[in-house]
């Protein structure tokens, strides 16, 4: 709570020296201390509802979307039949909304290891935890590490929708995960993580990247633009089995009237390929 | 200077309301009230030096190369041959060293009201007031608005880089300012100006690409990835004389080698197109 002050929520943190953003609170809505972290969720002014957790800004109303249906989207479009799905965190119900939504995924599993913050969600964030009633979803509340550990070979896709490389989900962005990643797929799986931006640290974002590559025989970063998030960008780091994998085109290609229907804010096919373009900086340091 | 607090200087300002971002300011270099703004420029612990004009930021040493590139190369690459370019504003020389790279350009008019910006730009930005020594530049401190009343179809591309549309910059987004660029331009030129973020007011957008489409045949909104700009993101309504002009499609795609050689960190042929794909609130917005 020391991160209010004046009338506004400032994520300060050594994840990003010499920056911050802040976000204006209306009021105060929950606050917690779960077994794994701080829970707020604050009224801002004008981004919606804010779900933070041990004082990182995890989502706002005003611009969740984008993040959500890009780390879902991404994945499940590179996949030919993303049958069934396997979501690793996401507590606040934002991805199970995003993934329930694809024709082709026939059933998720979600494992998110803090019950408190599905429920804080479902009593404050009912746009996103809306995502929880989707008939295609089972929900556990359990470790994902030790999930996986039980569940080979089962998934189509993975998506890892964590918090940043800090604290508990630091075990997140290691070759090891990947390998489990690995094993919990079919053969011709995809996974997807959260990746951070490439303008925090692109040491990290290549460090990664090279654990996944351990794992898997195609690598690639793709990025969205959402301004709640550290330099306005977050990127997401996918991993396919099978060599050459062209992640960057669409597999199936929705209509206008489906991306309508479907609600979707910000994905398309065309944004679809552009997220994988990267700055000559970046494509650099990521691809030579 | 009130700006300043804690060790930090915050962006807050009325055209971003409920939210501001924050740089660690290590030293103020210099500060001066001119004939038309406040000027500030501090050295910060973590972007480099960051010029600040009315408490706007208006660039930062560490990301400053994303904007001059792309308010610069995508104009110039939709066009067959930008060999006469005039910059309006750009005081910090930024935008004059981009253009001056580019191979087609023959010759570079450069006009800013402010002399006390370039000057401060000379003293304490040397990477970005380097333009001014362009062999290619003639530098003119004068307004905008008369310069291109005295010169009607001399330019091929016309480039205004302002800051946001509030004060004395407010005019430069205004339907009468669009047709004074067409005069000013040759029959097949091409107009580009700083545009905001599709985050911020998508109706301040769509006002702006309305009020050039009074004047110009083919309007069309592209967007780069800047951190140090509010939400992270800031677009350029880019407008062209002539229906239908693909400025998504370089006319002109460097190789690597070339890429390499004009230093540019951001620009590259991928990023030209993919930058002029939008999500799909913007696009249905904008397009539709």
């Amino acid at each position: 709570m020391e991160q209010i002050r004046g009338g506004y929520f400032s994520e300060k943190n050594d994840l990003w020296p010499g920056q911050f953003f802040s976000l204006e609170v209306e009021k105060v809505l929950h606050t917690e201390k779960s077994e794994y972290q701080d829970i707020l969720i604050v009224q801002t002014t004008h981004h919606g509802k804010a779900l933070i957790l041990d004082g990182l800004i995890q989502c706002t109303e005003h611009d969740e979307f984008a993040y959500q249906e890009m780390i879902s989207f991404l994945p499940l479009c590179a996949h030919e039949n993303p049958a069934k799905v396997l979501i690793v965190g996401g507590g606040d119900g934002g991805v199970a909304r995003e993934v329930s939504k694809h024709p082709l995924v026939q059933s998720v599993v979600q494992v998110e290891i803090d019950a408190r913050v599905i429920e804080a969600s479902k009593r404050y964030l009912p746009s996103m935890s809306v995502g929880f009633s989707s008939p295609k979803l089972t929900l556990n509340v359990c470790d994902g590490f030790e999930y996986m550990r039980n569940h080979k070979g089962e998934f189509d896709v993975i998506i890892t929708d964590s918090s940043d490389p800090i604290g508990p989900a630091v075990n997140l962005f290691t070759k090891s995960y990947f390998k489990l990643l690995k094993e919990a797929l079919k053969p011709d799986g995809i996974v997807c993580s959260q990746g951070s931006s490439l303008w925090l640290s692109l040491e990290h974002v290549k460090g990664t990247m090279q654990n996944c590559r351990q794992h898997f025989d195609t690598v690639k970063f793709g990025v969205a633009n959402v301004p709640s998030y550290p330099t306005g960008q977050i990127g997401f780091v996918i991993g396919a089995l099978g060599e050459n994998r062209p992640l960057e085109s669409p597999t199936l290609t929705f209509t206008d009237e489906e991306i309508a229907r479907m609600k979707l804010r910000y994905y398309n096919g065309d944004v679809h390929r552009a997220a994988f373009v990267l700055p000559t900086f970046a494509r650099n340091a990521l691809y030579k």
